[in-house]
This record gives structure tokens, C-alpha cells and sequence, in this order.
């Protein structure tokens, strides 16, 4: 009875609007150097990971955002070898990254190494041993910092950061410049894939500046998207790369390939999905091309 | 600033989940003899339908459920002459459906007047003149005695009901002996196109079990969905015929029908659209597949 | 069932502390010149009249502060024949003051007509004719323009205003500079009552400042209080006089100067509930002397 | 900002008014044998010890609900030597007891051994070593089977319970049974003191018929009430005895008692707030002879 639920999860996704998650439980409460961190349990969406007040991820959904993230560019390259990961201290993404057999090298730059112990303390889901995978390395340091110093080249550079708040760490990873040390951190052939906020009509600017930021960056520029419920909205996904001709993958494609890969425990991803998430709908496509802005370091992007 | 906003709509889609929605003006409340209606002016959504508690419409994104409700079904029927629509008492379908021109005739049979008056009141944005189009007829009454006094045929019928609350009075046109009686009312070549619930994988039940007992009635169901971000969901709808081999419509043949009919006002519905919302993710089409629910007139279906 | 309950109005006394209350419906909603005014129906309280976003009186509980505010004054003063209100909107002061059968002239200055007049129509339980008693003159303009423009003095003059939010028009009839003015519009003998801030003891700041304040300009000055179950809070009042010597009214006192006065509706007051308001409570006795603040004109004070 | 808070704590005093606590930070939450326990910290009341739901006493305002309950009596008992309570599992109600220097024994008859741990552990500030004085007994099981079986006899009895919801282990301990069961262990001259619900006007029935229930078995019953601004509400209380001449305590009275018994570091009462409390304003006292009902074991009262 609703009655009964007397602890209660708000989260604003703008001034008047609101999503509320009644909790059951709330395991885990402090502050890093660089973010508040909450673990709950909730009834509807199960354990939930809080950074800065926004649910990150939800037990009941996380396999959405996480394979959405990962696969489409993971198999849209042939041979995946070198692979980072940028943000993402949930180990989810490394989970979903090291089911591509391909993968020799796997790195993970996340400016908190607490949010990581976290996650693995009380996430052990997400990452499902992940971390303790020969093949993955970790770095924790701010990840512009990290591509500034070092030259490696890498297949895939996964960017799976929070949004960018007013006083979070992350807004200048969502920078022209930014975008700009990336593409030569890239292999030739090797593509970046991000998350890219709200899709909602009204919270589109978002998703809208990165896009478009991306495309000075960019020859290759893909919008994608997927509803995920604990976010309450469909949310944006950005595959973008420097190949001249980018083929077309069909559903048919996809499927072959998980199974050439001996891919087969995906619950979201596959042909079809490929095929739904990178289609979108004629208001986006209109929203996304009206939308102007250019995000960079002297005129970074902030959302509620 | 958040603290200046006083007036919430809670809208609780499960006792342990809620939308909350900041109201600038609550502008019309009564009591139908079938149902709660309320009017209201939010701040992020612009001007609402509530009924019975549950939002039915809003202006920043109606455009989408009625899109998404009557073109598809239109597009895929040669020649829509005679159409039919159960509920949707706002007149948006009405508008939508008028936009194909071989449309001779389109009835719509809602129980409740008074609703429908509340509509052309406070919503004229929603019918924008369809009520007074020759063409159409209204008929106040259940649409299940309708269909059982009246023999007439129609091209393609559209339901549009709320969703079968403890006491709405829609419940018993959600069972098969209701869409049995449907079918008989359906031309050769004719559909149906339905409202069919949500699509979040924890309220999925309510649209398996309509996809279930439809295919129990009709040779071909097919379950569609779009992101309405009022309703704060991916929400379902069902095609259903009973043509032996339905030709597969691709984008191009969507955009070139909607050429054809001179219909070039669409904000959300086009052919990448079509292909988009008729592609479900591999979550949604498992879940569907586990879902053996019949909905009966002796074991109907109600949502929370 | 709670979750039938999807409109609420949710009040903050402080960031993070709100009351809730369930709507049953919205019937009026404005914008004067000066405030936000909206009438509501909640089930717990009956009618409430709100005011900037907080709740000014509830047909619940209003003969609580309605009384509180007028009756202590009014008994105390031996023959009240020209009384002053200040603010009082509603109405419901007059129909209090108006009790008392020496009263010849009744005078209400109020800033915003307009809420006279919504108040009237939509709160008349709340004056029940007052407005019309051939003693009572309104006059709607600043207060504090008013005193320094008229030098008539006054028996009682009630002061009731809404509380001095950031931007609405209160804030300067609450400084020392006003109260000067004021009490050289009283008459011997004669006394002011307020409506003085919230008793609870972390917002207890505004009455310390008030009882402060008034101290600096009047010989006695009373602080009292009553709970009142729509502000959630027991709210304090003051009553200030230049008396030198003012007399202990006893219960006995207090309840033979009613009967002689022949007033015999009164639902909260009476020679115990006197002695009860007009007793702190030792917590309240201590705050309120280690208040320092004194309230100006060029150091005015604001409530959340 | 407002926006920032996303914890909150939601108390329903009814289904229609609630009210919101902003929280800071989930310290506990447990299921014991008998309800369910959260140490919370709020804002605006510092920690809170919440059960069932509803909050129990918070760190701002505890002092004024312990020493409500426990002062009057005690100070109208010329030499308490043998004090029981019944529940009051933080401890703060020892903590008061034992600054009468009268006292010789005090036991603690509470249900639930794991809510005092949980005081002792997260509530310190509550029983201040109280649980670690000699005088000191707790007993853990059902308080009727205590007096049952135990024919000792007391100067004063203290009931300190949680409401009786619906499925609480504390109903029947507020029944005309239970009380005439009390009645037979108090001493000569002795009294009992009890926590007796909310004097809100729109809940009122519980303290009424708590009154009325005790009326039946004691000769003096005498209601009063505190503002506990935790509890949003002025909050009953009553203490009752067998003495067929009570003797009238002015505030002098209670004042020279607390200095004889060397009592100096009390926060809310003394011998104003004695007179205060006590007093009932009038439209309490009426409600009060108007409710008839009785509690009885086969006809139970439960709140909301």
C-alpha cells in the first residue's frame, strides 16, 4: 500500500519536473573528492547508484545503457584489440567490452578510485569480476590529463562519464577540445562511442551540442538512442569515427557477428535492436539538426 | 528555483514509482458520470488531460501518441475509406486520420460526451476543428453495444481507450470476445490499430497479454512502441489484421504514400520513423514471447 | 487510498522541511498586483486561502488564529470603540472584532483589493458579512502611507500580514520605524496585537526579531501563542502597550468580560485558553531572550 | 537550493497530509521482531529514530517530548522511589527519571531488546548512560505479562508506546483492561503518565477515547499537551491516579520542587510550562467530552 513507503528517492530532471523511487533500503552514503555517492535499494528498480543526486544505473536496467553503450561500436569494428574506457566506474562496461574475444588490452581511466571500490563492494552485478581480469588495466587520474601524456593508439575509446553539472569534474570532457586529443588517440579504423544525453524534446540541447560539437571533430557522426526506464526518458548514445566509408550493418550482419564472437548472453542487443536504437525519429532528427550550439572549454555545457 | 513551485501532480505508475509534474494552473475538475477529469497547465509538459489520476495527453508531446496510434495503421491500408475510432475522446485521431484524403467516413464512438465536450473546450488545439469536419460522426455510447447493434464494416478501426482501471469502464473491451466481435466488424484488407500499454519491463504484463489474446483473433498482431515522455515510458501499440501475407512496408514506401496523400505536416510519424517504432529491442520481444496471459471477459485485466 | 491522491500542495517552511497536503480541487488561481493568490480544496483542512505559495487560513483551523489574533486585545482593552486592522484580507478579523458590541468604528487598510474581493467570493464563511456591517471602512493602500497620512488614533490596532517573504509588499511594516508610526496612532489605553512568526525553535528567529524589535518601542510587550495544524507549527502573536501598569487578567477575568460583552461563539478562546497562549514555555522563554536583532528599515527582515 | 535535496522523508499523519523531511544521510534501517527501524539524519531535525514508519523523537526536539512526560509526574509525587516504564526503548525517559534523587528503582519493560541496542549504539545523546546506572533494570518482554505475572507495586508508571497501528505489538496495551490491570500495581498515592496522541482537531479521536477509557478506571485523569515540532503537531498526554483530593500545583510549587530536588538543567519544563501544558484551550476541551468511545480488548483502537 503506497501508504507504507515512507523513504523517497527524488530526482529532478528540471525544476518542475520529477521522478520519485520509493527505497527500500539505503546501504551506502559518503562523499569522494569529486562526487557524492549513494547506494539504495529500491523497490521498482532494485539497487541504484546515486552520483551528485542522478541515478546512474539501476540493477533492473542496467543491461540497457551498458549494452547500448558498448556493443554497437565493439562490433562495428573488425578486430578489436586495444580498447579504453573513459569513466564508467561501475565495471559494467568492461564487462560487456571483454565479452568480444578479441580484446588483448583493456584500459579504464576514471578520476575516482573511490567510486570504483564502491562498486565493487557493494555492484559485485556490474562488473561480475571484471576488474580482476588480466587483460583490464586501471588508471585513476583525470582522463584528459591521461591522453594529454600518453600516445597510445586504441581501437575503441569508450566515454561513459556523468552529465556535466555545474561543479562535477566532467565538463571538460565534453569539449571540442577535448574531442579533438581523442581522434588522435584513435587507431585508423577505430571509432569512439559515448553517452550523450536526454532525449526528451525539451532537455534535447544536450544531446544536441554534443552532437553537433562532435561533427567538427568527426567525419563519421551517429546518433543513437534507447529508452531507459530508471532514466525516465529515452537517452542519447553518440558512435562516431574518421573512416571515409562507414558500411551500412544490417541486422543480419550484427547477429553474425555476436555469433562468430560466441556472443550470446546479450539480453538487449542484437540485430534488430542495432537496427531500432540507430533509427530515429523525425522530430529528433529535426531537433538535432536545428540545434547550433558548439561546446568548448571557454564555452563548456552544464544541464540541471 | 525549485522551492517556488507548490503545486505537484503525482502521478504514480506503480505504488513504489511517481512522475511528478509542477502545476503553473489547475484549469478545469469534474466528475463525469464515468470518470475523474482534470485540465492543467504544467510547466514542462504545457497544458494536460488527466483522467481518473493518469495523464491522457499533453501538449508538448501529443503529437507523438496520436502519430504513432493512426498513421501507421492509415499508411499500410491502401485505400482507407470508412474508419472507425473506440474512444479517443480529444479528437486527435480524428485530426490525425482526416489527413488522408480518400477518407469518406470516420465515426467515433466514445462513452462519454462530456469528456468529448471538455476537449473541444479546453483542448481545441487537440481536434483543431475535426469535430465540425462533415465527414466525421460522433456517437455517445459503450462501444461494445455498438458493434453488437450495428453491422456495419470498417476499413480500419482504432482503440483508444485509458487503460482498464479497477473501475474504468473500459475493462470488457479488452478481452478476446470483445476483439472477436471487432474482427467480424473489420473489412477484407482491413487492421486494427490499438493503445496497448506500457512497454517498461516491469509493467510489461498488461501489453503481453493484449499482444497474447489478440493473436488468439487476428492472423497477423504486431506490437510497436514510441517514447511519450509524459508518460515517462516507451508505451505500446498493436497492428492487427487478418490478411494472410501482409507485404513488408519499407521507409521508402512509407515517405512515398505520405507523399501520395499530400501529407506533409508530420512531426514525429515518417518512414525511418515506421522502421524504428515497428523494431523491437530483444528485451521487449522475449518478454513478450514469455507472456501466456489470455485476457477474458471472465478474467480481465486491469493495471495499476 | 493514498495513491488515489495525485494533487498536492507542498509548502516549504525551510529547504528541507515541507508539509503536504492532498488537493481535491483548484478553484481559483491568480496574480494580483501584488502576490500569487490560490484557493484550494484540500480534503484534510477544508478550504484554504494561499498566498505566495503559503497557506494564510484554512477552514479547518482558521477560528484558531482568528481568534488568538483578536480576541486577547480586545478583552483586555475595557471599551474598544475605534479599532484598526491592518492587512486581514479575508475578512475573518472583522467578523471577530465586530463580537465585541462597543466597537463604533472598524477601519481594514489592505494594499490588494483584489484579494478582498477573491475572499469574499470564494471564502465568505470567512467575513459572513463583515465587509457589509455599516461600521467597517476599507481602504485599500499602503498601511504604513496611510498612518503617516492620517493622524487619527486608534483604540486597537491589529496588525495581519502575510509574512515578509524576498519580494512581497510586507517587509517594511515590520521594522522599528514602523512601529514608531504606529504607536503614535494609538491612543491612551490602547494597545496593537500581530501576528508574530513561527514558534518553532529553528525558525524562531523572525518572532525573537519582532518581540525584539516591538520592546525597543513599546512599554509592555506580550509575546503569545497558539498551535495552529495548517502552519504545522504553533504560531506565535504579540500584544504591545504603552501601559505603565497593565492588570494580570486572570481566567475568571477573561471569562466574565466575554459574558458581559455577551459573546458566547467562541470556539478556541476563553479565560483558560488565555492563560495558556499567554504561557511560554521555558524553551521559548530562552530563545526569545537571547534574540538580538532588531528589525529596520535599512536592515529589514525576510522569512524563507 | 531545494533541488539539491533527493532524499526525503515522507511521514503520512493521514492519506491526505504528509509531511516531508529532507534527509542528509540513511544511518540504519532494520527489520526487529516486533517493527521496523530507520536512524536517519535529517537536516532540519538532526537524527530522527523512526519505527514503523513514523518518526519516534529527533535529536531537536526530544528534550521537549521526554521531559513532557516524565516532569509533571514526577514533580507531583512528593518522593518517587519505584518508577516503571513501559517501552521507551531510547532511554531518554531514564535519563529524565533519574534526575528525581528520590529514585531507588527503575525498570524498563520493553518488547523489543533490539530497538534499545540500536539506541544505544546510534542514539547515545538519548539515554546518556542511563542504561548503565545501577538503579537501572530493562526487562525485555510483553508489558501485560509483566504486570501479570509480577505483583510488585509502583509510585509511578510510565507508558511510553508507539501508536497502536494496525499490526503494532503495542494495542493492547491501551485498553480499559490493560489500565485496570496498571491500576492494581500503582502504590498509594502513586500515578501513571502516558504518551496519548495527537490533539491535531481533525485526529483527535485517539486521545479522546484514551481519556474516556481511563476515566472509567482512575478518579483524577488530566490531559495535556506539548508542541513536538517533529511531530508537526501539539501532542496528548495524560496522567491519571487513584488520590481522591489532588492538590493544585501552581508554577511557584513546581518550581521550588525542581530546586529542592537539584533539578537545574531542564530545556522545556518548569512551573510556566507545567501551567501551560496543562491548560487545555477550549475548543481541546470540548472535543474531548464530546468523544464517547472506550477502549475495551475486544474493541481496539488502531490510528492511522
Amino acid at each position: 500500500m503506497p501508504s507504507l513507503i515512507w523513504k523517497w528517492f527524488i530526482e529532478h530532471t528540471h525544476p518542475t519536473q520529477a521522478h520519485m523511487f520509493g527505497v527500500e533500503r539505503y546501504i551506502y552514503n559518503g562523499q569522494t573528492p569529486f562526487q557524492s555517492v549513494e547506494i539504495v535499494d529500491t523497490d521498482f528498480f532494485g539497487r541504484c547508484l546515486i552520483v551528485d543526486g542522478k541515478i546512474q544505473s539501476a540493477q533492473l536496467d542496467e543491461y540497457i545503457y551498458h549494452e547500448a553503450l558498448i556493443h554497437p561500436a565493439m562490433v562495428m569494428h573488425p578486430v578489436p584489440r586495444k580498447v579504453m574506457v573513459i569513466g564508467g566506474g561501475e565495471g559494467a562496461v568492461l564487462r560487456e567490452i571483454l565479452k568480444h574475444p578479441s580484446v588483448e588490452r583493456l584500459l579504464m581511466v576514471d578520476i575516482d578510485s573511490e567510486v570504483v571500490e564502491l562498486c565493487k563492494q557493494y555492484l559485485p552485478e556490474w562488473s561480475r569480476g571484471a576488474f580482476d581480469n588480466p587483460k583490464v588495466e586501471t588508471c585513476y587520474m583525470d582522463a584528459r590529463k591521461y591522453l594529454e601524456q600518453n600516445e597510445d593508439k586504441w581501437d575503441i575509446i569508450f566515454i561513459d562519464l556523468t552529465e556535466p553539472l555545474d561543479d562535477s569534474p566532467s565538463y571538460l570532457l565534453f569539449t571540442k577540445e577535448f574531442y579533438q586529443l581523442v581522434t588522435q588517440r584513435i587507431k585508423n579504423g577505430g571509432s569512439i562511442a559515448l553517452q550523450a544525453g536526454n532525449l526528451n524534446p525539451r532537455l534535447f540541447e544536450c544531446h544536441g551540442a554534443i552532437y553537433n560539437t562532435l561533427k567538427l571533430v568527426f567525419k563519421n557522426v551517429d546518433s543513437y538512442g534507447a529508452f531507459i526506464p530508471s532514466y525516465d526518458s529515452r537517452w542519447g548514445f553518440i558512435h562516431a569515427s574518421q573512416e571515409s566509408s562507414a558500411p551500412k550493418f544490417t541486422p543480419l550482419m550484427i547477429d553474425e557477428c555476436l555469433k562468430e564472437r560466441n556472443i550470446n548472453d546479450l539480453r538487449f542487443y542484437d540485430g534488430l535492436t542495432h537496427l531500432h536504437i540507430f533509427t530515429l525519429t523525425k522530430d529528433m532528427r529535426e531537433l538535432r539538426s536545428s540545434e547550433k550550439r558548439i561546446i568548448e572549454d571557454n564555452n563548456p555545457l552544464f544541464t540541471y
